[in-house]
């Protein structure tokens, strides 16, 4: 089995309590507070090495993690030390892989809306490829570019018209979507590219289909498509194109409904698509975000409240919620969740776990059997690795949670947890309201 | 017309730019960058001072404004100069007021899963009032009061049961609520409070029906349920209750297709609903938010990249997105935008106003009509003073927005922008991933 396709970490074991990483759960909670993230290092490093142990037959491939999954420094620190290369959206991204000592050609800029100061900053930082998106940004590019006497590698971002089943926010191969040129403008931008923007170099194309993908069907439709233009673009502008971006997407197990293909099933959807065609790139990159990071997170809340409505519903308030987590209200994504002080209960009750925010939409999990739920217990959500601290917000004003690494019973903090310092440190007080004090 | 009544600030001008807070927007966005929140400081007080003349025909009644649709310290700072106290909701917002100096016994403390800290932040800042939402919150505030010798004054939250047509995720009167006692379940809790729970003293009684309210019935109907049981509960109990807390919830107009009521009309309701009733509380709390700070706010953006989908729909990117306003995504929230340096064109174009974010869901208007659009103009989306900077995220690792205070001609920084640096402040590197270092 993939990692992706498991709901928990892999080092998961169920003792007195829950562990991960050979750290008890209830003991982290007590030492770090909740709301907590927690990142399981080897499942993290397992996923890594399946990736490329999978796409190892195919010599030239190159692993970029995405991002924007989840960006802080001591994840970038070990994607690296795995020997991963990053796709970064922002320069917030590009800042932390480049603080974090990470070897900048190794890192690819990508989006639909780069700003002159996210592209002078990565051109700085020497960023290995752009991936342009858009007619005005090559001519953007170029323009600053050229002011620095710098050449930018760059891959054409196309949209090669896949529909995958996926939640609407996060399908983007679409043929209507705000991402990449449309198959009928890639000569056109590549005429410009190679005969009037001087400062680009245009090495390869980029796609990328969606997010949370369970077909490995699209992505073998996918590379198909972007290896024929690949091969036409060669050949009609007689250049030697050398790479393809396959992008990312490949989807994990929230919940016992979810059936992610493993990695290798991708591995082979991708390398047949590339067999089959007699003109080859020496380099395929590719841009897994969410299966990479997702399984090795979990999130622990501590449960307070609770309310049973009169022959209805109960609600169990959890410390956490909508801010730390918005994937429920924003996807009504669904999770998974244990109590890991209540391993070996076997009763359970159906309920309804709220969060703490003010709003009738924080709900994190709407009914799940669990054992019956004391203020103080330990909930522990798995598969939160992905877009939870990286979608985080401020709302209802609270504090962001901390996140540690845990790896052989030892856990280290990698996230510091925001403090009510914190949530006022950027507020300013214009002199003339301060009269009455 | 009301202010919550009116799309944009009431300062607007149309000059050769647009003008707010008599501040030319372009040179705003130049002084400050954007993307930028500006609030409109006369639209701010001007619906301060109309909710208090409207309901200046009840003589107890008190505003507290709902912090949680945006709380920073100078915001605060008007809103206690304008006489308003505050509804918190969690102990960020309790610190942000407490720091901007505001008088704590002015202060409401709400929420459905309130922790044992920042209860004893609440009890510690002498918070006025705390609104109980539940069993177990009865008996944790009554033991921590206990212990610092403390007496908590308290009102009952409770969940009336209206229904009034607004998103599911914000409208919270229904039965079927993570909010609030159910009716059934009051008697049983105020003899708890009354009879057991010494630390504590009930003063009243508090609902609240939802958020983006249009109905003002749902208004006449609610405070109609809430002092028949206040003078249920006062002969019950022979006790003397003297408060009610109606709640916040008042709509503000996204766009032309939205129709709130005036504030008046809501006082109206109120007021009939109130005088029907042989026995009226003293103190009569009113917790509105959105109507307050939705109107006051604008965001600008600038225009960056666009695509033009072969036949089909043409996106315009700006610099910002569903991480400095969610509510698109989330509620599938709908704005209106003009562009702050085209007033005087008469030609439109049908587009899709898209956000930066690397994600397809992250589009900020759906197909609107506004001037050709071309690389760096100015984007005002109106209405953006509630339930965006609070729900800001940093989402793609990109830096939250500066907000500015604009009034005769003046502009003033309350919120800095977040800089690169921020975005990796609360990061840590353990020690025994650097080895490689």
């Amino acid at each position: 089995m993939s990692i992706n396709q498991s709901i928990t970490p892999i080092t998961l074991e169920e003792k007195d309590n829950l562990i991960i990483g050979g750290c008890d759960l209830v003991d982290l909670a007590k030492q770090y507070g909740t709301p907590l993230y927690v990142i399981d290092e080897q499942t993290l490093r397992g996923i890594c090495r399946e990736y490329k142990k999978v796409f190892a037959n195919y010599k030239n491939i190159k692993m970029m993690y995405a991002s924007k999954a989840l960006c802080t420094s001591a994840i970038v620190k070990i994607l690296a030390e795995e020997g991963f290369g990053f796709d970064t959206v922002s320069g917030g991204e590009i800042y932390t892989v480049y603080k974090a000592g990470v070897n900048m050609s190794d890192v690819l800029f990508n989006g639909n809306n780069k700003s002159k100061k996210e592209i002078e900053l990565a051109l700085d930082c020497k960023v290995g490829r752009f991936s342009v998106d858009n007619f005005y940004e090559a001519e953007l590019l170029n323009d600053i570019a050229s002011k620095k006497g710098l050449t930018a590698d760059i891959l054409l971002r196309i949209t090669p018209g896949i529909e995958c089943h996926t939640h609407n926010y996060i399908q983007t191969g679409q043929i209507d979507s705000k991402f990449g040129f449309d198959l009928t403008q890639i000569d056109m931008i590549a005429d410009l590219v190679i005969n009037k923007y001087k400062s680009l170099k245009l090495r390869g194309l980029h796609a990328h289909i969606g997010s949370q993908i369970f077909e490995s069907r699209s992505y073998y439709d996918e590379v198909g498509i972007l290896v024929k233009e690949f091969a036409r673009i060669r050949e009609k502008f007689n250049i030697n194109l050398d790479e393809i971006n396959i992008g990312g997407g490949l989807g994990v197990k929230y919940t016992e409904n979810d059936n992610p293909p493993s990695v290798e099933t991708l591995a082979e959807a991708v390398t047949r698509a590339l067999e089959e065609n007699s003109v080859q790139p020496n380099t395929i990159y590719i841009e897994p975000g969410r299966s990479i990071i997702s399984t090795s997170g979990v999130t622990l809340y501590t449960v307070g409240s609770s309310k049973q409505v009169p022959g209805g519903r109960k609600y169990v308030a959890i410390d956490g919620g909508m801010a730390d987590n918005p994937r429920p209200s924003m996807y009504q994504a669904e999770y998974t969740a244990k109590v890991a002080n209540k391993i070996h209960y076997n009763k359970t009750e159906k309920v309804t776990l709220a969060g703490r925010y003010c709003e009738s939409g924080d709900i994190l999990i709407k009914e799940i059997e669990l054992p019956p739920l004391d203020p103080g217990d330990i909930i522990c959500v798995f598969n939160t690795g992905a877009y939870n601290y990286s979608m985080a917000s401020n709302y209802n004003r609270v504090e962001k949670p901390a996140m540690v690494l845990v790896n052989n019973s030892l856990s280290d903090i990698i996230v510091y947890r925001e403090t009510l310092d914190n949530l006022v440190s950027q507020d300013n007080i214009p002199d003339r309201l301060k009269k009455d004090d």
